[in-house]
C-alpha cells in the first residue's frame, strides 16, 4: 500500500507536528483517539486493529488504549513510549504507509474534548498583562506577592468545551450604570488569549514534584480562549477571586500538540526574574520556555480583524514554574489535569504607537472606556452577539527552513443571553 | 431469616437515617456502595445479589447500581426511585430480613469517597464568619457585594478525602515574621467547620436552574473539614483567591445523609435577608433550610477539648440559594459534585461573654493573635502536628421524642511537613 498524504505548504498539522486529538465521524459515532496531518485525521482507533502500532509499551494493546474517548490512557503511559508511537507514526506517514480506511478528511470529523479533566487551574503570570490590569503605571503597584511565585485560581471543569462550540453570553451580578447591583445579561463579554497544558504523569495528592522532573509530567499544549464577562467579574471578585465570571465557557484548541514536536523551539523567557525565585522554582537548566507566536482574531459580520499578536516566550512565570507550583502544596494533580497559562500579553507597538500585543479586550480598551478602531469603520469595545473569536499557535517558518507547526484554531462564537434572544 | 440488628442508643446511624456510602472489607476490597444502621454497614452490592432490593427504577439492575465503587450512578437515578430504595431498605430492617452476609461491623470496613467528584465549589455565606473575618466592627464594612449573592470560588477535587485519613501540614509561601516572603511549612494551619453538599440530578453546561427546583438536584449532606493554611491564604489570596491554603487536604465524613432523612429537620434561617435577594435567588416556600447542631472538638495528647458549636439554619445564604446561584451562569453540575457551604459561625456566648460559636481558629483566636485557653491549661492559637479535629452533626433528640440522625465523624489528624519530620 502506498498513500501518500498531501500536506499543503503551511499547514499547522505539518509532519513535525502529529498532535493527538479525539474524533468521532458520521459512519462511527463513538470518539476515539485520532492525530492529525495536513489536511487529514489518522484515527488510531482504526489503525491500531490493523496492527500498524504495536509497539510492546502500549499496554494492554494499541486498540485498547486508542479505542479510548480521551486519551487519559496514552497520556498516562511513560513519555519514551509516547514518543516512540509518534516517531513511528512519522515514518509510516512519510513512507506512506497508512492505510486509507484510517484516513479521514478532517472536514469530515468531529473534534470532542482530547482529555477525561479532573482540574482545571487558571494562571496570572504575564507581566505585561498584570500591569496593564491593575490600573496602575509603575512596577511597583503590582502586588509583591505577585513577583514571588505564580497566581492561580482553580477554574471550572465542567465548562472547558472544544473548538468550534460557541458559548452563551450569561446572565449574572454586575453594578449597572447607577452603581446598583444587577441581575442581567453581562454587557462586557471578553476573550482572553492563553496557552492550555495537558499534564500526563500524574503528581498523586500529598506529593510534591522537583521542577527538574517537570517535563516528565507535561503531554503538550493547546491554545485556550478563557472567556471572561468582566462586569460579572467586577461585582464578585472580592474576596474569592473569578467564579461565575470565567465559568460560561472556556474554549480549546482539540488537538494537543505534544513536548517532543515542540521540543525545536524551547527558548529563553523574555524577562529576567527578578527577584530570584524561591528554590521550588529556580528552572535549573537553558530554555526553559517555548517560542509560540499567539494571534487573536475577531470575526464580525464576515469581517475577519486581527485583535493582538503575542507569545509564550513573553510568560514572567513559565508553564514549568507554574506547574512546579501547583504541585508544591500537595494538592495532587491528575493525567488530563488542564493549566491555563493565564493571558499572554506582551509590550510590542505599531508605528503609531499603539500597543498590538494585548491579550485581551479589557486591556485593549482600558477598561472598556475606549473604543478599538479598525481601518472599515469597525468599532470594538466588549464582544457583541453574534462575534466569533478565532485564536491560533504557530512555531518556526512556514516557507520553508526547519521545522513548522501550528495548533490549529481555537474558535467559538458568543451566543445571545437567555432571555436575550 | 431474622436478624434484629440492634441500634444503640443516640447512634448517629438511627432507623430515622439510612445514610449511604461507599465500603471496602478485608474479605472483598473492591469498593462498593452500603448504608449504615447503628454499628453496621449493610452492603448494597451483596444485598443486590439476594433480590431484596429489586425495583423497577433501578436501571438497568440494583447489582449494577449497587456494585458501583461510587453513588453516582443511584444519584442520578430520579428522587422518587431512590427515596422508595431507602423506605425498603427501613421496612426490610426493621422487620429483620437483611441478611447476615450483608452486614459487616462499621469497625471492620474501610470507607471510601462517597463520590466519583467532578467539581467542588466552596461557598462564604455564614454573616457572623464574614464579619469576624473582615477584622471590622460593623456590617457597613462587610463588602457590598456579599448581601446581593452568595460568595463562591472554584476548589480543589483532588484534595478531598475521606474521615479519618490525615493531612499533612503544607509547605508553601508566606510572609514571615519580618514581612519577607518565605517558602518553608506553614504556620497556621486551621479547621474551618462546614457541611458538604452532594449533587445528584446534574445541570448540563449551558442550562440554568429555577429556584424552585433545586431540591431534585440535591443528594444529600455531609460533615466537611476545610482545612485551611491561614498564612499561605494571607500571602496568595490578592487579587484570585484560595489555592494552595485551601488545597492540602478537605475532609469530609464518610456516609451522606440524604434529603429524605433531613425532611422532619427542616426550619426557617435564623437570619431574614436584607436586602431581598434578586429574583433567582427567591426562595418561594417555607423552611427553606435546616435545623443541623454541628460541633468541632481539638483531640490533642489525649484531651478532646470543643473548639465550638454552631447550626446549619444559622447560614445567611441556605444550600438551596447556593445551588441555584451556582447554576445561574451555566457553568454545568454534574451528579456527584460537591457544593461547600463555607465555614458556619454564630453569635452565641458563654456566661462569661465568650463567643462559643466560632466555626474556625482564625476567628476564635481573632488571627491568630491570643490563645484560647482550656480548663487543663491547655493553650490553643494554630493547629500543632499531631491535633486531631472532629467534626460532627446531629438532628433531633438523641434521648426519644421523634427522629434523631446523626453524620458521624467528620475526623482528620494533620501530619508534620515534609523536611519538618
Amino acid at each position: 500500500m502506498n498513500n501518500n498524504i498531501d500536506i499543503p505548504n503551511g499547514s499547522p498539522f505539518s509532519i513535525h507536528n502529529i498532535p493527538f486529538g479525539v474524533i468521532s465521524t458520521r459512519s462511527n459515532e463513538a470518539p476515539r483517539c485520532a492525530v492529525a496531518i495536513g489536511d487529514y485525521a489518522i484515527d488510531l482507533d482504526s489503525l491500531a486493529r490493523t496492527g500498524c502500532l504495536d509497539h510492546a509499551g502500549l499496554k494492554p494493546s494499541a486498540s485498547e488504549i486508542f479505542a479510548q474517548p480521551n486519551l487519559n490512557r496514552f497520556a498516562a503511559l511513560g513519555r519514551q513510549v509516547r514518543r516512540e508511537v509518534r516517531e513511528n507514526l512519522i515514518r509510516d506517514i512519510t513512507k506512506g504507509e497508512i492505510p486509507h480506511g484510517s484516513l479521514h478528511k478532517l472536514v469530515d470529523v468531529k473534534m470532542h474534548l482530547p482529555f477525561r479533566i479532573g482540574g482545571f487551574s487558571d494562571f496570572y503570570c504575564s507581566l505585561e498583562h498584570v500591569h496593564n490590569c491593575s490600573d496602575m503605571t509603575t512596577r511597583a503597584s503590582i502586588p509583591e506577592n505577585w513577583f514571588y511565585a505564580p497566581s492561580v485560581y482553580n477554574s471550572r471543569v465542567s465548562s472547558i468545551i472544544p473548538s468550534p462550540q460557541p458559548v452563551r453570553r450569561p446572565n449574572g451580578m454586575f453594578y449597572n450604570e447607577d452603581k446598583k447591583p444587577t441581575y442581567g445579561p453581562s454587557q462586557e463579554v471578553d476573550y482572553e488569549l492563553e496557552m492550555g497544558v495537558f499534564v500526563s504523569k500524574p503528581i498523586p495528592f500529598g506529593s510534591t514534584l522537583d521542577i527538574k522532573e517537570v517535563e516528565e509530567h507535561i503531554f503538550g499544549f493547546v491554545m485556550l480562549n478563557d472567556w471572561s464577562a468582566r462586569d460579572l467579574q467586577v461585582f464578585e471578585m472580592k474576596p474569592l477571586g473569578p467564579f461565575h465570571a470565567k465559568g460560561f465557557g472556556t474554549s480549546i484548541s482539540p488537538w494537543v500538540v505534544t513536548m517532543d514536536a515542540l521540543e525545536p523551539f524551547r527558548c529563553t523567557p523574555k524577562t529576567v526574574q527578578d527577584p530570584v525565585p524561591p528554590r521550588h522554582l529556580r528552572w535549573p537548566g537553558q530554555n526553559g520556555t517555548f517560542d509560540i507566536r499567539l494571534r487573536a482574531d475577531l470575526l464580525r459580520k464576515g469581517m475577519q480583524m486581527n485583535l493582538g499578536t503575542s507569545n509564550l516566550r513573553y510568560l514572567y512565570w513559565t508553564p514549568f514554574q507554574q506547574l512546579a507550583h501547583h504541585a508544591s502544596a500537595m494538592c495532587g494533580i491528575g493525567t488530563g489535569d488542564l493549566i491555563g497559562t493565564g493571558t499572554i500579553s506582551g509590550d510590542g507597538e505599531d508605528g503609531g504607537g499603539n500597543k498590538t500585543e494585548l491579550g485581551c479586550l479589557y486591556e485593549a480598551t482600558r477598561g472598556g472606556s475606549r473604543a478599538i478602531r479598525f481601518s472599515d469603520g469597525t468599532s470594538v469595545k466588549y464582544l457583541q452577539d453574534g462575534d466569533e473569536i478565532i485564536l491560533s499557535g504557530t512555531c518556526g517558518n512556514a516557507s520553508g527552513g526547519g521545522p513548522y507547526l501550528g495548533f490549529g484554531e481555537c474558535r467559538g462564537a458568543l451566543l445571545p443571553a437567555f432571555g436575550g434572544e
